[in-house]
């Protein structure tokens, strides 16, 4: 274990006590609790062991309150994770990201910390459960390819792996949360630019070739997506808690709770698209009988599968046809999208005047700071919600890369120190995802030389023109080549896609080394381009604008070229930059990107902010 | 179809009849012969379709003339591809580097061009197979995924895949080769830097953590390294034919052909390794009834796996646990390679002084070069063989990226063009890849542009440092990115392995965009560096060198830094530079990179040669 981890695993076990032992409020000894209720629960239901895993029936990145059973059982808040329970131990899995955060939360007298990659439930499962055991999942948390592996890793020890009918730990969760009742909203079609209609069409045309009856649909963005519709079920992601099954004649089942339905929604449903109550979708699965079904390994749970199955369906492993599609927005989603970061680039210009002005005086703090960026994005009129809740990280707070300020992490933004501020907001024409590093006061040079080398990274990939086909991952390290000749990198990706008006986190496009960035990049896709460098316990920068793939007309091209069109404006911190490390291609863009920064947001303020504006983007 | 096409098909048609329906010689009737001949060998043993595939029981790149049924089939001269033979059709299957030579090579009239991977011989054989037929495969030319995957594609057909006990192909091939009795010869430990011993302990200890009793090695490369033994069974790859078995106690089986070991290899191979007839070795698999083996199902062939399995043995599917560590140099290898790449570059540089002299002149063609510079390489006193047929491709023949030099196709060196060669050699110490794009008289500004362009990438990617841990598919983009951004690119990978007296084309690592890269790199990993260009009609230009991955120290570094070494010294021509295209940076690698030159190829020539190099590599 290096020091450095030693050292924070001692702060972290002061700070508990400091906590009188609880988190959030809520006692250590609740939890205890908890886990001894599970465990007597799983006796009842004759099982040695249990697994919890942090998403919903939809497989969601983001699951509403009623789904977080994770949070309920450990403490553990983090966004990714999963826990085992056998009746002599009990361990939690999280990713790197979470691996100091775990212990803070989570009760290691009772708790064994693991971590994935390097060790899957699937295998610790098989090294820890009870010959002969029976260990239970919920059969709509979990993906076929999952419930293989562990079935597989169990049968090595002579184990079981065991589907529930209904999940033991909602058993044991007396206030649990009922889901949302939140009412479904129309996406019209001056934003989704396609009626619902031609996009069932599309989905008929697809099945037809593919020779299928229908397709089932059960991640809430492609069905928000493919009915143009929206919902408030899920904090930051406008999406509404249903499934739906669309058939080779267009016409398609919706399955939603019927009180989120009112007239205006029936009406543009229209006659085509049932509508039926979401507790119903299992059992209809069963009524495919000698059908063709397309269902998607990586999206539906291993219960639609099984239910397909058992009604005698013939099933074909699919991506789900509405994810190309809504990822390769129409001219329409374009021209909303470019009108919300127009909008949104104001709201943070405000933001970044105003802490240019109060920041260096002291007396700012990252809540404060928040508060105050969404004010200013509300502001607009137009913000629905944030698209995630915004990092505001101060000093060394902006060095972790997750970062989620609440009260007992709040810091001072102080003089000489980098502030880092990541955010978006959800407009109904589209989705934004900004990230700005501010120098408070004089940064040090070793801070300015590798702000420079991530804004130089960032330039290289808004620059770069590439053959259509060329994937993400082959542009990775062009945002990453000039830390790397000084031995510095960062841990997450470079890119991820952007929904319109929906997640802020979309695939399948994506711009990274490992975990995906497969998918050829096609002109219409959004993505982000945000490197970082982050200085643990000191500071974090990050630099991210949002681009737009697009054809580039090159003369004497042998090749049919993309390149990418920057759609975020927003100051970059001139105060930050070692000019001296820009080449004159880079300070030239750094210019011109400043000029249409004034030319968008400045139309938008006045007096002193514009002022700020055009002094922040002068030429270098 | 373009138009380029058509009149390339024009031409070809033309060429034939020119040929008087001939292929080397050989009428088009005796391949329709020899097509009709089969056809009633698999009536004979009641088959409806037979597949040929151009490999050996080894899964070989390049394989001997025993193996060679595809082209006796055919006719065909390519280095990849397959056919299928049905009672009314027959198809050839080669890829996109081939599509006009197999038209050339292989009668229209009774075979029918497919193209892969758009046709893929089992989609073909699903298409097209007899309702019910019984087609044939040699178990042992095929991997067990292809096993799978055709056997899928028949069912659907109603039809089955048939493994057939002897090739009907060998029985109405009258003439067909013996395979090559060839001596086996010790690859000496002051060139292997490892005993056999050593590494037969290493696969042992390998073998017990994974619980299994034994391992097959069927890639000769394999089984070459790790026995410390070379053979000359294979044109221009140092190996011979043999399978063997490495057992948890260190203790081997080899399986080659008696009369290819003299007492010197049985002294070398020692008690621990049992030597058998070649033929004993489909038998031996049986006998492994209850014991866990490991066997590659990318390497080992169908047969392997289905022996063991008939013989009751557990079966393992796990890489070659040669692969790797023949991959990773050790520090005798690497300074062997160093002394080769001394010695080849010294032949190299003498040849591209002749040019130098000569070509001007006119008066030379391909194919005298390409002896020439086999000549010089000769007068080494050590060249075992080429490490591959010489490419030498003069003006347009250059734009061939797989170009081989006939008689038919063998040009003149004419001044005004790019001459482009593509050689090495395979040494004791160490086997070599070279290639060299040289202009004669003057090239215009397009020639020189896009040579500087080829140029700036291979320095990019020479000078690149990465963390510990990249993969070579994520560095591709540093060759291309200059190219792309005017419009070009080139349709081959970057990078491959090399092996150590052994395959030019040597994996798991490669630096490319598609098929392959995933394999992070390490130190002592030997990989080339080759970007091109190529202009279709007119020129070619590619410069290869090859590179040694090397740790890197770097000051304040984070991460564990890795970067390349460059290992081939020869100069790169000068007069085929536009420097003005050139940073500052790219002129300073390349006047280090020529006094390097200097340094180590100087020494070893004299008079005219020496006073040519110099000047050659003069800073720019």
């Amino acid at each position: 274990m290096c020091w450095h981890k030693r050292i924070c695993l001692l702060m972290l076990a002061v700070k508990r006590l400091a906590q009188g032992l609880c988190i959030k409020g809520i006692a250590m000894s609740t939890y205890q609790d908890r886990l001894n209720a599970l465990r007597a629960q799983l006796v009842r239901v004759q099982l040695d062991g249990f697994v919890v895993p942090l998403t919903d029936e939809h497989m969601s990145e983001y699951v509403g309150a009623y789904a977080q059973r994770l949070a309920w059982l450990t403490g553990f808040q983090g966004s990714a994770g999963s826990a085992v329970v056998l009746p002599e131990e009990a361990a939690i899995f999280v990713d790197g990201r979470y691996t100091l955060q775990v212990r803070e939360q989570v009760d290691g007298a009772h708790w064994r910390y693991e971590s994935v990659p390097q060790t899957s439930v699937a295998a610790w499962l098989g090294a820890h459960a009870p010959e002969g055991g029976r260990i239970g999942y919920d059969p709509w948390l979990h993906t076929r390819a999952w419930v293989k592996a562990a079935g597989e890793a169990l049968t090595e020890r002579g184990a079981r792996l065991v589907a529930v009918d209904s999940n033991p730990v909602d058993a044991v969760w007396p206030d649990r949360p009922a889901p949302s009742d939140a009412r479904l909203v129309v996406h019209e079609e001056r934003h989704a630019g396609q009626s619902a209609a031609e996009k069932r069409q599309a989905m008929a045309d697809w099945l037809t070739v593919r020779k299928a009856d229908a397709v089932v649909l059960s991640a809430l963005d492609s069905i928000a997506w493919t009915f143009n519709i929206r919902g408030k079920d899920v904090a930051r992601t406008p999406v509404a808690l249903a499934y739906a099954i669309v058939h080779a004649d267009a016409t398609a089942d919706l399955y939603v709770a019927p009180e989120k339905i009112d007239e205006t929604v029936v009406q543009h449903l229209g006659n085509a698209v049932r509508v039926h109550p979401r507790v119903d979708f299992a059992e209809a699965l069963k009524g495919f009988t000698g059908k063709t079904v397309a269902a998607d390994p990586e999206r539906a749970v291993a219960a639609i599968f099984e239910a397909l199955e058992a009604g005698g369906a013939k099933v074909l492993p699919l991506r789900d046809p509405a994810v190309l599609p809504k990822a390769i927005k129409n001219p329409v989603e374009i021209a909303g999208h470019k009108a919300a970061q127009a909008r949104d680039g104001a709201a943070l210009s405000r933001f970044l005047h105003w802490i240019a002005v109060e920041a260096p005086a002291g007396g700012i703090d990252e809540l404060t700071a928040a508060a105050r960026l969404e004010a200013f994005r509300r502001d607009t009129g137009l913000l629905e919600d944030l698209s995630f809740d915004t990092i505001s990280g101060a000093g060394p707070n902006g060095a972790v890369v997750h970062y989620r300020v609440e009260e007992k992490t709040n810091r001072r933004i102080e003089p000489g120190s980098f502030y880092l501020v990541d955010s978006g907001g959800q407009y109904r024409d589209g989705t934004t995802d900004v990230t700005r590093t501010i120098a408070i006061g004089t940064p040090t040079e070793e801070m300015k030389r590798r702000f420079s080398l991530v804004l130089k990274g960032n330039i290289a990939l808004a620059r770069t023109q590439f053959p259509a086909g060329t994937r993400g991952s082959q542009l990775d390290v062009l945002a990453r080549q000039f830390l790397w000749a000084e031995g510095l990198d960062y841990a997450h990706g470079t890119g991820h896609g952007v929904g319109s008006f929906l997640s802020v986190h979309e695939g399948p496009q994506r711009i990274a080394t490992f975990g995906g960035g497969d998918e050829p990049l096609q002109p219409g896709m959004i993505l982000s381009n945000e490197p970082g460098y982050y200085k643990t316990g000191e500071y974090g920068i990050r630099i991210e604008n949002l681009v737009l793939v697009e054809p580039r007309e090159v003369p004497g091209a042998e090749r049919e070229m993309l390149g990418f069109e920057t759609l975020t404006f927003a100051p970059i911190d001139r105060n930050a930059i070692a000019v001296g490390l820009l080449t004159g291609d880079e300070r030239a863009w750094i210019d011109a990107y400043h000029a249409k920064v004034v030319e968008i947001v400045g139309s938008q303020l006045e007096g002193d902010a514009l002022a700020w504006l055009t002094a922040a983007c002068a030429p270098l």
